[in-house]
């Protein structure tokens, strides 16, 4: 058995548990590590449901990220309800159309379209998350940190149970959030995420090499 | 076999290649969502060094992480020399006695103490990473979102390859690593972690409950 292998068996945690007759090579799916690769943000989805168990399980995991002091500062808020789905979503639609008076009307109605088109893509998964730290948290000048760990972890204990994610900041708007879902003003928005079975998956986006990003000793 | 299990083969990606003659109750560990509430913060090491492959995968696990309009704003600045660790401790410990002129020898002397040991434990690790982010990114302004994502998928990632890490920022200030790992003023510190084997799994810390974290619909 080669190394390889032998440490993709001891992380299953199998190793000590079972007789292996005939082992073919293992998928890299066995390889935890390849979640992280596979993890991708998606932007359209089928409508069908994500049951309350799987939710729970990807929040679950989500707030286990590292968190300062212990503070886990957090809210989660899980909006299913269609009618202010459909209302972000015509606030975005509405908001990213003001203004462009220099346009021409061809070009006011090209520029609508390509916003209706990306906002049915991101407001067609069946429930979306959005992820708040609490102002009023032990240490609020940590939240910066302590959201965005939450939030990665959430992506990647959906895509662990075969779920899509975006990391949403600008495309919709903090504002809009907050007027539509009654959000208080003692929470801020890390991001919105819809959280659903992808339409499709989409291709791997390009990326660095890692030798690009790592440095040994000195930058 | 049941449900759980079949979910969990499933996942570890043995069960159309392998013939499982006798088939023991997966442990925990084969659960991927596991991990997720193993990871914990260590402020206590073995010397023993991290294998240059482990350090790889985990890095490029951190990598994977969200990143806005995938600008993959990061540096991962890997130290081993230990002439550059004792500096930081030092430094460290010198910074945080500074002071406290109004207090007695016995309690200056009680609190040189108190901040050695902490160094002693955090300091104890066989390598560091400084998780950076690049101001000259493409969308420096989405960097903080980016950056504790990372830092986070490095933490997870190295949990699953039995190593402990820990979040750092204020007890090993920033100007510290500038100073003694020359760091350029371009870059900005996420946090700074250690990376080794435990001296021993800390208790877990405690949580607040799921529900107390979660709102469905309204806040």
């Amino acid at each position: 058995m080669n190394t390889t292998r032998r440490t993709c068996l001891s992380l299953a945690g199998l190793a000590s548990g079972s007789l292996l007759v005939k082992a073919a090579e293992p998928p890299a799916d066995c390889d935890l590590l390849a979640l992280f690769a596979k993890r991708q943000s998606v932007r359209r989805y089928k409508p069908d449901p994500v049951p309350e168990e799987h939710l729970r399980r990807i929040l679950d995991a989500a707030r286990r990220a590292p968190t300062s002091g212990n503070q886990q500062p957090w809210k989660f808020l899980v909006v299913r309800d269609r009618v202010k789905i459909d209302r972000m979503k015509a606030r975005c639609i509405e908001r990213s159309t003001i203004g462009g008076n220099s346009l021409s009307t061809t070009e006011r109605e090209a520029r609508r379209k390509t916003v209706e088109e990306r906002m049915a893509g991101y407001f067609s998964a069946p429930v979306y998350i959005v992820v708040l730290t609490d102002s009023e948290s032990e240490y609020p000048s940590y939240n910066h940190h302590d959201g965005p760990m939450a939030a990665g972890y959430l992506m990647l204990a959906a895509r662990a149970l075969g779920y899509g994610t975006v990391y949403i900041t600008d495309s919709i708007p903090e504002e809009i959030t907050r007027e539509v879902l009654a959000i208080p003003a003692r929470y801020q928005r890390v991001c919105i995420t819809p959280l659903g079975i992808p339409a499709g998956w989409p291709d791997p986006s390009p990326k660095k090499k890692l030798e690009d990003l790592v440095a040994y000793e000195t930058l």
